[in-house]
């Protein structure tokens, strides 16, 4: 009675954007973060590369330390939060904090998709709890949902938009008429991309991610290499005008899907029906449906970057973190994935397309390419001719019917030998869910 | 070693649509539950009105009662689920059952709605879980979302979807423009809506979600009477079809907003923009927009009912109930709200609004309906007149800039005195969120 409640110690590797809204969320709820877990979350230690840079959040220099040890070596640490992003010395700080039985709370997508399998076995050995909610969707409670919401149901399918960075790209080149490369010039004045965007546009943010949602999905051991991505950099404004004119939008999805057993996962900007609930998640937003057999269709929406919502994922890992502790079970909703891998064939791979040719305007051209394309055994939804008078070329939009990728790409070689074509365009999926 | 762990049984409080599927969830996914929770989950009882009733699952007939005793006396029955509806016997059998110090999982929204706080003391009162996902929202892990996701977070805004049939008549109306009343036989020939549809079209079910939600997101004890509700009844299909054309989706909204800690909830039909993600919530789907005011934006969306996604939602309910038993933290989480009530006064409601007035097409009405509407304070954001030759009449279309309620019914009150004012139609919220 009066004694005071144990205030449970938590260190902060990184003290960046995300880093300094953890530091802000957890002071401004102190009280009802206290009264949530019946102790009070104290920081006793910062680890920063510099101690006097500035920062977005004010912080009392005694807490800051250049010297992982700092946090590593204090025994009233029972809780690491690592939020410095990229792979090295991230794993090693993590490793290290498992191996003295601390738990630990990651923001780190990358080190998840790439490392998750180590880290989590060493967790596992530990008694301790690995959590990553804040490396999928922001403030999107995906992974939760993933692990404990769908408990009774198999999950079949996971698709949608998982990068903001395209997202708004491609929102400003759909609203505004802007080429890619203006949009992303507007999305790097905005800080919403990088000097180098290329982990972004290329899609291989959005394959990491991917490899995340899968092996929690599917129980499989997904890798990066298991993901089919295409990004962003070869589309032009002309085919998201197009694809309006279709009644579609175009959107950057990662998709893992699940048939028979067999799985593909993959990345790639889609065709997206305009009353389709994805074709309204605009600018920086992200979605993510999932399946499940039971539950069938459900989504997640919500900012997917930004400091506070990324905060308030790792904090909420935290308080998980801290309860299962005071439970004395830690780690025990750690799973590996426990079925065997089995990816679909490229022939079982099948899918509605759309592409644009342009070609000389020259009389045959189209019976051509309705030949070559039926030849392969794709069948046609649509196709439309938009004559250029003036340079005599025209495009040449299709959309096809449910093809395999296979048939396709033998399609596309056959056109591919056509005189009178001049270019094949990027080749993009239309949702078909 | 080699022990069988101990099986927890099961009582099945109705065995309709979702009871079924209950059934059926966890027969498909025995071997996943078991695993999940290192024991097995066995049915020891289903107590029913009529044993002799055909259902859609086959049940051994050695399992079903008609006496509620045969659940409440059996001690081996550890886990109560709920799926009959309605208040009584449900709100007895419960009580019952956690006096017992068995934990409860119900699906039923109206009883939780005009008893939560009741059948919440009385489960904390004997150590036990009371789980209600499946109450609001189906298959969206809702609920769940706004006790554990949001939890470092201060909710200031809930609002969707969140009543499939209205939405299923509401799509039907805009799609096909059907009428009301085609557009409810339609429904109800389908199964989604009861022979009397009162409680879904006069919004007495979203209500009571609202007041489920809103006692979570804010910590408030919200009752039904804090819930200003209007239905979809007076909807006419020519103010659907006007709302399109103004760029906007009629849905039936519920919304909690929290403004300076003051509280509004209310269910109203309402138009929404149509790039916004609500607009493309189509049929019995629901969807629901919570906003914290660190994640900022975020969006669930998934089926409403159906005996699948209901089901889905209680059997995740009683694994949790389970794992809590297992941990020996049962009822903890359950909270009382411990914010004080307040509700904002009627002149700090403001929204904007749409209405429609039919009018004697005579010189002079336009300016005379200006002018009442801005001698309440009322500014006009849009108006149109779309006069009817055959009738002499004209229909009347406002859109309101931001405006209080109680301004708004002054205005209202000065055109109905105008003489050439045939009718004034259903009043609408626009969203502006």
């Amino acid at each position: 009675m009066g004694e005071k409640p144990e205030a449970i110690g938590v260190g902060l590797f990184g003290l960046g954007t995300v880093g300094s809204g953890v530091v802000r969320l957890l002071e401004e709820h102190r009280e009802e973060l206290a009264e949530e877990i019946g102790h009070p979350l104290v920081i006793r230690k910062a680890v920063v590369q510099n101690i006097a840079k500035e920062r977005a959040v004010s912080v009392d220099p005694a807490l800051l330390s250049t010297e992982a040890e700092a946090i590593l070596d204090d025994p009233e640490i029972r809780v690491v939060i690592e939020v410095i992003g990229g792979i090295e010395p991230a794993r090693t700080y993590i490793l290290e904090a498992l191996k003295r039985g601390k738990h630990v709370v990651t923001a780190n997508k990358d080190l998840m998709a790439l490392h998750g399998a180590e880290l989590i076995d060493v967790a596992r050995a530990h008694g301790c709890d690995l959590f990553y909610e804040a490396s999928v969707g922001g403030g999107i409670p995906i992974i939760r949902t993933l692990i404990d919401g769908f408990a009774s149901d198999r999950i079949t399918k996971i698709y949608g938009i998982i990068n903001g960075t395209t997202n708004y790209i491609l929102t400003q080149m759909s609203r505004r008429g802007r080429s890619f490369e203006e949009a992303l010039r507007e999305a790097q004045a905005l800080g919403y991309a990088e000097a180098d965007p290329s982990s972004d546009v290329d899609g291989l943010d959005a394959a990491r991610k991917m490899v995340i949602l899968a092996t929690l999905g599917f129980h499989m051991p997904i890798g990066l290499e298991d993901v089919t991505t295409q990004g962003i950099r070869g589309l032009e404004a002309r085919d998201i005008a197009f694809a309006e004119e279709f009644g579609y939008a175009v959107k950057l999805l990662g998709t893992a899907l699940r048939e028979n057993g067999h799985v593909e996962i993959g990345v790639f900007p889609t065709l997206v029906p305009k009353d389709h609930p994805l074709a309204n998640v605009h600018d920086v937003f992200n979605a993510v449906f999932v399946y499940g057999e039971a539950v069938g269709e459900t989504m997640f929406y919500g900012r997917g970057a930004g400091s506070l919502p990324t905060a308030t994922a790792v904090v909420s890992d935290v308080v998980a973190a801290v309860k299962n502790m005071l439970l004395g079970v830690s780690g025990k909703r750690l799973s590996r994935p426990y079925r065997e891998k089995k990816l679909k064939e490229p022939s079982e791979i099948k899918n509605r397309f759309y592409f644009r040719l342009t070609v000389q305007d020259s009389p045959g051209v189209l019976a051509h390419i309705t030949q070559d394309l039926s030849q392969s055994g794709v069948s046609i939804e649509r196709i439309v001719q938009y004559p250029n008078q003036e340079s005599g070329e025209a495009d040449i939009l299709i959309i096809t019917h449910t093809t395999s990728l296979a048939q396709l790409d033998e399609a596309l070689g056959r056109i591919r030998r056509m005189p009178a074509l001049r270019r094949i365009h990027t080749v993009l999926r239309v949702l078909a869910m």
